[in-house]
This record gives structure tokens, sequence and C-alpha cells, in this order.
């Protein structure tokens, strides 16, 4: 279903053709991060710590050094020290002291998994047995997981170091807590003495993993001139080249980062952990290094989203008009700081006007693995909380939700609470778009519940390039910084097409390596199709005013008469009425016209609109087992402009399910002494597509005016409403409010026994 | 030893830094052609014509087909029938038809060697037994090598449809002969009656081959859907793609072609053999296939150098002023049209200022491989003639022979035989280079002479693009579309770092693959530094520019008052007079100030400015054996600009040792069947190290003015004069004149003793 506010007629824009990588792709082509392989090759793998938390008092290597086959073994002193160096990466700002130590240990271990050591030898079988040989005495210290936990003042130190950022004094101790951020508008108080209805409530939920499919893979190759290679699974090559030559103290020029195709990243790929590891063994070896993870180290080492503990006070007039709303996000960073909690305050309270808010965010850190990016970082958290009180409220309210959030819904021309005017936002039209889809109405059976919730995510531009060249023959080709992670190859082609006046399959587009191309940020926020399509827009806009420069040339006419229409150039002059030049035509000249036709744009856009999507979801909830079944789920979202509908509709339909999942099942089980319990797909539960309905979607397209074609981004904010619905819609079910994710049978089994 | 006329201070151009790709070639770390490796990749082989020239009757590839292992066989219908289209690549036309017939026999097989099947199996094994299995039959035909042969009316016949082009009326007969070309000035018989001396003789030289290390190699992967991947060795990836695109019926987008790093090319690598059967075999099999020659095929198979047979007739007057030439050049093509017989009649008597002649060029089509290029394609063969010619006038008129070419030889202002005026020649300052080296008047003892030859190559320009992007830390990378074959990655660093105003260390140069930048001539004609340059070098000064710009946006001052030294911008206004910022600094900004640093250029560039060289070469001969000894050799040219003397000696070096074996060893050694009796290195004998003193290079710096750093094309003319240099040098220490090469020692041995 597709709702368009404005019906331009394009040729290839919002058609469906086939994904240009999808043969690739479907026929194991592909070659993804692990599938690179050199002449010399070596294996590398991680020696990793056993304890949640230990000092780290000796590491000795000489045994593992002198096996057979072993070429190099490195410790963390073999990178470089970075105590409290941050570069800049475009606009993102890295702590490369955190992001070195996290992928090897120096002083101390910090989490179960912690890199300690790497080896790289000729056999994997080698490589495991130095592991082995590898002896490290450590000193184990007091752990702690749970996130107010480690608030307190008398926790176990992760970092001696770590001082509160952002209190309103100077901290005088050091603390587990790494920053407090902080956005209010009005008095809360007062607001809250204004409501006549209030929840308040205090929330819970775990960390969860992204369960891309292809574990972290990459292969370094380092010559002794100090010039390397990385190719990697990535979503950005030009952040692994950043970090990695700053760690390694090389220049940019002396590292190309080749990205492979990636088998899923949704945020766990926009940093990194083997590759500084591969080129300091290369570096020492000589030779190719390879490191592959398997799944229980992707578990154990990456970066998972947060946990998190929330208290929400929200209060509303008996009329339904929300006063105020007082918000605290307890975020889990793991190891290092850096949890999305920054984020989380942003977008918490982004979809309501409400005179009176604080809210207020901690970034803890603990003995866990450092948190990573996770599709919306932190919005689906936090969402889970106020959509979950949302909900709560107009139940007591006795108002329908959607009536309750349309009421107090935000529109163009209010303020977002995190400073800019909304311009572009369509969160009525969203709500409207769910109210009077069939699905709103429809019966419900005994145990059946229906819930809705919304989600929003603003979305950004960032650093992007692209270049789009005119081929011999007509065809065109289309190259960006960015990884394909959502058919991106698709999209840019058929913005380059419809620009060109082209048929879509006479443009193809490649992801390009970092010597290759002009900078790029990662492929992540939802920024992609966005900035990136504006670049590409803006090349291939370039190439048509070039090739009417090229034919005016050829015919001998001033340039200003030449106009261009479905990829031919034509002549404005009466007497040269009949005069016409298709792209291949110029093309065939171009050598005789200047040289080659080809454009290279970068940008750093602004205007990136918000992204708004309202959920519905039914389930029915077994009495017997505490099983909840997902019957039914319908996704509506404002997508600016789907430029490929069928990669739109993917992407709301993989938001939702990675969403659900976290609702029902998935979480980070550890055992008493900071071990994680279930690091495998077994025991980790992520919904398989057996065990879901087809997610219906509706995507409205309200086109984003600082887009040639009106794009926003799409990707993320799929993630954000689906905690909170299917919460919602197991209360409808069962009667019982549910705080505290994942709803697993244990969980709901307990509560309708009474005992939750 | 370097001479320049102008000594601008460069910072880098003219330095000598380690090549950047050094390391990677020495440590064996390069991957070649035949380094590239994919998963489930078939091994290809071809099967090639035992005859000279034969029918091909029929092909049974049944049997070959059913053996298990065996995923795909080819014969010529497989590519697509192109019996006469001609398509354009930059500059350069491309006969489609000849081409894919060369690839891959249709009707007829047209020499020993040339390809009628291929096959694509599991094993190397595999694929040789399945070769065995093709069952071809054919009806021998009566074969031709010699060129004057072939020319008679009554030859066998290689195309029945071809007919002389260039006659004076058309010919009614079909012949061997693909063409005719002339160039005239005055009256060659008026001038040859006014000479008072006249030589003339007829010439012969022998097909060699370029003898490049690394025999052709590819891997190509074609998908379900029509897309494709070709990694191959090869001076030009995009002609590559040109030619395989076509002769698959393909868009050129839905073809990559990433050219591996290139062992040897000169020239031989600027057309292709192998990779449009590992596109069909690709595409049959659905996997990917690997094809790499052995040596015996690329002798057999693959386009060696013409030889030629060549009439002069040269006078002048007593005082030694050249009154007339009459030339006549006849060039073997191999089975197909196209040798380089243009380039040779334009640039035989290209050096000379001649009132009146007549060069004659004809393009004859014989039963040997359809010859390739080979560094200054014709134009050594052609000055063998000349300068022998040149020689033996000295020697009648008693004049110096440097003397006689003083006299005789162009200067700017005047015209070339093909055309264009000169505007940057240096001719004489080349010869009197020569003549002041003390090479020159050294003494020479018992059996040893000395010989002088020079030779001309005009260089071209052609389509180049370039990428140069400014690294978040201030380094920089530059991407071309030009393979690197003599120090190209090196040459283009060090012309962006002196624009740039960086460290050489801190920019870095790689080939980029067709997809991820726009069009690129091949490497080749002596282009690379000079048109690719120009693209690089307008990349990085609009880099300058961009970065002043950004500089004063930070500054917040006018543009107009930022100026640019040393990889700093700095601020013209007095008060702010300290204001410096440098390329990291600014690079460090770029995402607040406009987006990422990164321009690509395309240009087309004129003014590729001649080269001229000038060699001096002592040998010694065994009057024993025959055996000719290079005792010493100096080279002097007329280099432009040195952008990496040692890159320029290289290529001064290598042409020479080039044509030292032209001159001595080489040769096409046919049986009478036609069939190649030397295809291996043992019996084709290049000159290695150990054969030859250290040649030393006079670099003569006369800068080109239409390239920023006055560079001119280097790579080629120094193989165009030493098949004459050797062989004045051999008549100088045995007083023989020698007219058909090699001077090898059964040649020699026989002339020493009369009989030759």
């Amino acid at each position: 279903m597709n709702q368009s506010f404005e019906k331009p007629r394009f040729k290839i824009i919002g058609s469906r053709p086939v994904r240009p990588d999808g043969v690739e792709m479907v026929t194991g082509k592909a070659a993804y991060g692990a599938d690179f392989k050199m002449p010399g090759m070596l294996v590398g793998k991680v020696k990793r710590s056993p304890h949640a938390h230990a000092r780290i008092l000796s590491i000795e290597i000489d045994k593992a050094q002198a096996l057979r086959g072993v070429k190099a073994v490195i410790v963390g002193r073999d990178l470089l020290e970075l105590d409290s160096v941050e570069i800049p990466n475009g606009e993102r700002t890295i702590n490369l002291g955190h992001l070195s130590r996290n992928c090897l240990a120096r002083d101390k271990v910090l989490y179960e998994g912690h890199a300690v050591a790497a080896v790289a030898a000729t056999s994997p079988e080698i490589a495991e047995q130095a592991l082995q040989l590898i002896d490290v005495i450590y000193e184990p210290l007091p752990h702690i997981i749970d996130i107010e936990a480690a608030m307190e003042a008398d926790a176990p130190l992760l970092h001696e170091n770590l001082f509160t950022k952002g209190l309103e004094s100077p901290p005088k101790h050091p603390s587990n807590i790494a920053s407090r951020i902080q956005l209010k508008r009005g008095d809360v108080e007062t607001g809250l003495a204004r409501a006549d209805v209030l929840v308040e409530r205090t929330y819970k939920t775990p960390s969860v993993h992204q369960g891309y499919i292809e574990p972290h893979a990459c292969v370094a190759s380092m010559s002794s001139d100090g010039q390397a290679k990385i190719w990697c699974s990535t979503q950005g090559a030009f952040m692994v080249r950043t970090v990695c030559a700053a760690m390694a103290g090389m220049d940019q020029a002396n590292l190309r980062v080749i990205p492979s195709e990636i088998g899923g990243g949704f945020g766990g790929k926009t940093t990194i952990y083997l590759e500084p590891l591969a080129l300091a063994l290369s570096g020492k070896s000589g030779r190719p290094v390879k490191i592959v993870m398997n799944r229980d180290e992707v578990f154990r080492a990456t970066g998972p989203a947060s946990g998190a503990v929330m208290h929400i006070s929200l209060g509303a007039t008996v009329e339904g008009q929300m006063t105020a709303a007082d918000v605290e996000l307890k975020f889990q960073a793991g190891a290092f700081p850096g949890s999305p909690v920054t984020a989380a305050v942003a977008m918490s309270l982004a979809l309501y006007d409400i005179p009176d808010f604080k809210i207020t965010g901690w970034d803890v850190v603990t003995n866990t693995p450092k948190v990573g990016a996770y599709r919306a970082p932190g919005a689906p958290t936090a969402t889970f909380a106020v959509e979950s009180a949302v909900d709560e409220l107009a139940k007591k309210l006795k108002l329908d939700p959607i009536e309750l959030r349309r009421k107090n819904g935000v529109c163009n021309g209010m303020k977002a609470p995190y400073g800019p005017t909304y311009t572009s936002i369509c969160y009525q039209e969203t709500l409207d778009a769910i109210k009077s889809h069939p699905h709103y109405s429809a019966p419900l059976g005994p145990n059946q519940g229906r819930g809705v919730a919304a989600g929003f995510w603003f979305n950004f531009g960032g650093d992007s390039t692209a270049i789009v060249c005119i081929n011999d023959d007509g065809s065109a080709t289309v190259a960006t910084g960015n990884p394909d992670i959502g058919g991106t190859r698709a999209t840019m082609a058929m913005m380059a097409a419809e620009v060109l006046g082209l048929p879509v399959e006479k443009v193809r587009a490649i992801v390009a390596d970092t010597a290759s191309i002009g900078f790029s940020q990662i492929t992540g926020g939802s920024r992609t199709t966005f900035a990136t399509g504006i670049a590409v827009v803006d090349a291939a806009s370039e190439l048509v005013t070039r090739m009417k420069a090229r034919a005016a040339l050829i015919w001998d006419v001033p340039e200003n008469i030449v106009d261009w229409k479905d990829g031919q150039a034509f002549c404005r002059e009466v007497e040269k009425d009949n005069l016409r030049l298709t792209i291949a035509e110029i093309a065939k000249k171009a050598c005789h016209t200047g040289g080659p036709l080809s454009v290279e744009v970068s940008v750093n856009p602004q205007g990136a609109a918000p992204a708004v999507g309202v959920h519905l979801c039914d389930v029915e909830v077994d009495q017997q087992t505490g099983h909840v079944t997902v019957l039914r789920y319908t996704v509506a979202q404002d997508v600016g402009r789907a430029i490929h509908p069928g990669c739109v509709e993917g992407q709301l339909q993989g938001g939702a399910v990675q969403g659900i999942g976290w609702a029902l099942n998935e979480e980070y089980v550890y055992d008493s002494n900071g071990v994680m319990e279930n690091p495998g797909f077994l025991d980790y539960r992520m919904p398989v597509a057996s065990d879901l309905p087809m997610i219906e979607t509706i995507l409205i397209e309200m086109p984003n005016p600082h887009h040639p074609f009106g794009v926003k981004g799409v990707g993320e904010v799929p993630i954000v409403p689906p905690l909170a619905a299917v919460a919602n819609a197991v209360y409808a079910a069962t009667g019982r409010r549910f705080f505290n994710l994942p709803l697993s049978p244990p969980r709901v089994h307990a509560a309708l026994k009474g005992n939750g």
C-alpha cells in the first residue's frame, strides 16, 4: 500500500527493478569478509579474557612464539599508545584510546571475551594451539553488570580515571557514570502538578545483539615500506581507514581499505574489532593475515545494543492533553563510555508536544562488551518506555491510543526537544494511515490483543561522495564510498538513471574503496539514500549540463538553446528542430569534444528530514506456556519518497522483525561470574521467518523538500515502535502490563500465574 | 648525467623517491594476472591450430563436453558475429570483426597457434584432456609468411574479401595487401636527380616479440543476470571493457574490468586474447573461469612486432645537404590487417629536413600471428633502414655522422612529414650532447667499432581521468585509470605532491578499475605521464583552489586574499598576517566547510611533444664466431622534464636493451609448414643483464610548454635508435654493412667469411 501526497511522473523512481546485487548474493558468488584470500596468507586468532573484570599481571608469549608455524604474536602494547586521542571522522568523533583498548586490552580486562592477545599462524589449528600457550596471569576483580548497581558510589570501578561529565558541579571521585545529559523545557514539576492523570513507571530492557548473519572478518596486508591494505566487512571503509591508520601511526594515504560484500551490520559494523589486530600481525609477520570471528566471539566481544533502566512520569489533563513528562534514562555503555543515551534522550519525547519536560540520560560503564550502534541507536529502548506509558495513559483516560497521540503529536512548525523546528514531519498523517487501515478495526479472538506504538528517528546527512561516468556506449556507472547494506546500489543507479534519462539496466552502481573515491561517512544513520543520493543526483545533473554543452559544440550552436529530455539533447532553434543526440551519440564523440564524461561530487547536505513510523500489532498469548504469537503486524511510515519501494518495504519489514525479536525473546544472559550464558543462536533466540506473519507495510510519501527526489531516511525508524507495540498488544491480550523485556514465555507465564 | 635548460626550484619533481610499488613487487606480494582466485573457479584452456593456414571443415565438441569435470566448451560462433563493426575506444578505432576472429577462429585458421576452441573444466588436467577430445577437421591451404611473396598477385589469399585500401584506383581483385599509405613532399624524382651522392638499399627485419615476463592471464565471472567482472593483466582496463562488452553484446556498465599488476606489456597488452573466451566460458558454465597462457602460447598466438622489407633511396649534395628520400616500407600485419606501417611512414623521416620525399607504406597480411604494438610501434624498424642509410651516406661523404645529422636535422618551426610544425623538438641539442660526451671520442681497440643512430617518436595525449582526494589527516590519494607499466604511481604521486605542497610519502597513487573512475585510454603511446599527469595536476590545483576557499571560510575573509604555499593557506591581510592553515588543519574541518575534498578531472590534452633520442654504441666482433658484444652504450634523450629521473633512466635503459636484442638475436623462425620453431626463451634469445654493459643515460630537459611541469613522453623513443646504432657499430668494427637483422653469430660469421 502506498499513499503519496504528490505524484510527479517519474520514469524510474518508484519502480521496482530487480536488485543489481541480487544474483551474486543468492548464487553465493558475492564475496563477503571471509571470502578474500591472498597468497601466503596466515590465520589470525584472538585470545580472550575468561574474567568479567581483572587486572592483567603478566602475559607470557614466548612459548606461543616458539611454536612452529606461529609467525606473530601481539598484545595490547603493540597498538599505538592512544590514551586520550580523539580524532574526527567526518562529523563523528572517535575516542581512539578506548577503541584501541577495546580491540586489545592493556592493563585490565573489562568483560568476559575482552581480547588480550592475538596470534598469526600458518593454520587454524596451530593458531588455536598458540592461544593455549599464551599464559596470562590475572588478578580477578569484582565485576558489575547491573546498571543501577554500577551507578552506586561504592560500586567496583572499571576506570579509575573516569569522572562523570555533564554534572552541575565537577565530581570529586571517579565513578562508573561517564556522563549525564539533560534536555529540558518549561518546569517539569509545575507541569506534573497540573496533570489530572499520571503514569509513573520504571522500565527495563536487556542488552540485545544486532544478530547479523556474517561474523566480523578481515584480511590485512602490511608491506615493509609501511603501505597496507585491509579487506573487511564494514559499514564504513573510510571509518576503518581512519581508526586503523591512527592506531598504527600511519598516514591514511598508506592504508587502502576495500569493503567486501556485507552480510548484515545494522549498526554493528560501524566500528572495528579485528582490523588493527590483523594489521599489526601482518606488520610483524610480513605476511597477509586473515581473522574471522566465530559466533561465540561475535556475541561475547562485539557491541550489542545497550540495556537500560528507565523511569517515566507522564501527566495529562482529563481531556487528554499532556502536561509534562519527566524521563530518566540509564543506559549501559559496556566496558567503555559511549552508550547511545544522547540519541535516546533526544528522541524519547520527539513525537509529543509537551509544554514541560525534563529528560535526563546517564551513560554507565559496566563489565559487559562495549555497546555498539544498533539501528536507530537508543530510540527503541527509550520508545519502549515512552510508548508503553502513553498506552497506559490512554487506558487511564479511556481514550483511543491513536486519538491520544493525535491530540498530543507534533506537527510542522513545532520545536523538537533536541532543538530544531520540524518542517517535514508526518506524524499525524501516519497515525491516520494506521487508524483508517482495516487492520485497526479487524475483530480479535480470545487471548488476542492489539497494540499500537509510534517511533521517531531524526536521520542525518553527512559527508558523501559519488562519481558518475558515462561510458563509450552510452551506459553509465556510479561509484560511491558507501557499502550497500540495504539496496543502495539499486537506488543510486535509479536516481542517476532518472536524471540522465537512461533505462536503469544501463546504469550500474558499485561500492568503491578508500583510494578510489572521496571521503564518505559510514552507511548508517539512514543517511545514504539521502546524502549520497544527493551526491549522485548532483553528479548526474552536472553530466547532463556537460552533455548539453558537448551537443552544442557538435552542432555549433549556443549552449543556451540546447535542452535535455529522456536521455537526449535537442536543439530549440526552429531550423534545427530535428537535431537530436542521444547519450550514446554524445559519448561516442566525447574524446573529440573535450575528453571523458565523468563527474565526482562531494557533499555534506543539511535537511535530512526525520522519519516517523506507527506500528500496529496483534498477538495471541498461550495461557498454558506464556508463548506470544504475533498474528498480524502493520507498519505505516512516512518515507519521503520511495526510490525503490521494494527496498523500502524490506527495511520496514526487517526493522519490525528485529524489534519483535527484541520485544519477545532476545537478551544477554550472564551467570554470577559475568560470563555470558547464551552466546549462540540456539540459546539467543531471534525470530525466523516461520515465527512471524508477513509484515504489511504502508508507505506514506511526503517528499522531503531538501532532497531532489524527496528522500527521507527510512532504514532505522522501523525498529523503534515494535517493542512497545508488542508489549501493548500483550497487555491488551492479557490485561497485564509488562515493564521488563523480553516478553519471553517464562516471564509471561509467570505473570499470567500472578508471579510477574 | 642531466642537462637542463631551465632549473625551476621544484621540491619533489626531479627527485628520486623510492618507488611506491617497489616493495610489493620485489617481495612477491604484488598480484599479477594469474594470482587472482575465486571460489568455484574453473580452469580454461585453448585449443590451437597446428596449421598455418587451413579451412575449418568441422569442430566436434560433444566428446569434450561429455567428459566429467568439463563445464563449458566454446567455439568461434559463441562470440558475437561481428564481421565489420568498428567501435571507437577513445580516439582509437578497433575492428571488432578481426579482433573476435583473432581471439577465436571461425571458418579459417590463419596461423599456427590460432585459437579454434576453448574449454573450462574443474582441473588443468581435465581441461587439457578435453582439448584432446575436440575433433577439428581442417582442409590445409597453402600458407604464406614472406612479405613480398604475400604481395604477389597469385599469392594464396588469407581473406577473400580483402581489397587494398588507399590505391589510386579501386582494386579489382582481393589481395593480401590491406592498404597503401603515402606521404609526399615536393617531387622525389627531381630531388634524387639533384643528388651528388646516393644510397639505395633494401633492408629486412624479422618479427620479434615484446618478451614481457608475465604471460597473458585473466579471470572472468559472468552472472546469470548479465553482469560480469574481468580481472586481467592489461595496459588498458577500459580497452578490455570496450571490446569484451561489444563481443559479448553487453552494455559496458555491466562489465567491470579490474586491472591486475602487470608484469610487462611494452604494447603487447594493449589488446586482448583470452578475456572474451573466459567471459563466454563463464557465461556458459555459470562459474568464474581463469585462463593463463604458457610461454609457448605467448609466442605462437599473441602479437609480435611486424617484420618488414624496406627500400630506401637517399640522396645528398657533396656538401652533405640531403636532397631527397624515397622510402618504401612493406610491413607484415600477420593474420589480420593493421601493422604499424602508418606510424612507420609518419616517423621514418621525421628527424630530417628533406625538400623532396615520398614515403610509401604497405600493410600486408601473412600467415603469422596478428602483429601487436611494441614500444614505438613501427619506428624501430623504419629507423633501422633510414639510420643505416644515413650512416652509409656519411661514410660516402666522409662526414662525421653527427655532423651530417646536424646539418639535415629538424628544428623548431619546421614541418614534420606527417603534418604538424615542430614547436618543441630538441634534435640538435641531443646530437650535441652525444658529440660532446667523452664516449664519442674514447679510443677503440681492434675488432671494435662505434655506431650512432637517432630516433623519433611523436607521442600523444588522449583521454585520461584522475581523482585526487585529501584525506582526514592531510595525506592525499590519487587514482587514475592507467595501469602502471613504468612507474606512473610514483610520478602521479610526485606531481600531486608538488602541486599540493605535501611530502611525497603522504601522497599515494593507485590504479582504479573501470567502474571507479572516468574513461582513460590505455597506458601506452608514451601518453600517461603527459596526459594523465595533466589530469592529476589539474585535480590537485582545483583542490588547492578549494582549500583556499575553505580557509577563507574558516577565517571569515574574502577568498582573494588567501594565498597558498608549501602546503599551507595563508592570509595576505596585514592584521591577519599570522594566519596559517595546513592541509591537515583544513582537512580536519572539511565536513563543516562544505564536505569532503575530492576532485575528479577528465582531459584529452593536445600538445604532447615529440621525443628524440640519439644512441651511441661500441661493439666488439669476435672474428672466430661472429658474436657481437656490446661494450659501451650511451643514450641521450630530450625528456622534457624528468618527474622521477630514476624512472626515466629506466625507460631509456630498457628501451635500449630491447632494441639491442632486436638488433642482435631476436627473430621468429618458421619451418616450411609455417610452424614457429623457437617459441621459448631458450631458442628465442633475448639479452639478459649479463649480456650487456650498464647503459649510460643523458637526460636533456627542455620542458614541453604544453604540460604544467614540461613532461614529454619518454618511454618509447629509446627503442627506436638501437637497431641502427648496433648495425652501424658492427659496420665500423668489421667494414661490413648489414642490411638484414638480426646480427646473430651465424649471419655475422658468414659475412666475415665472405659468404654474407
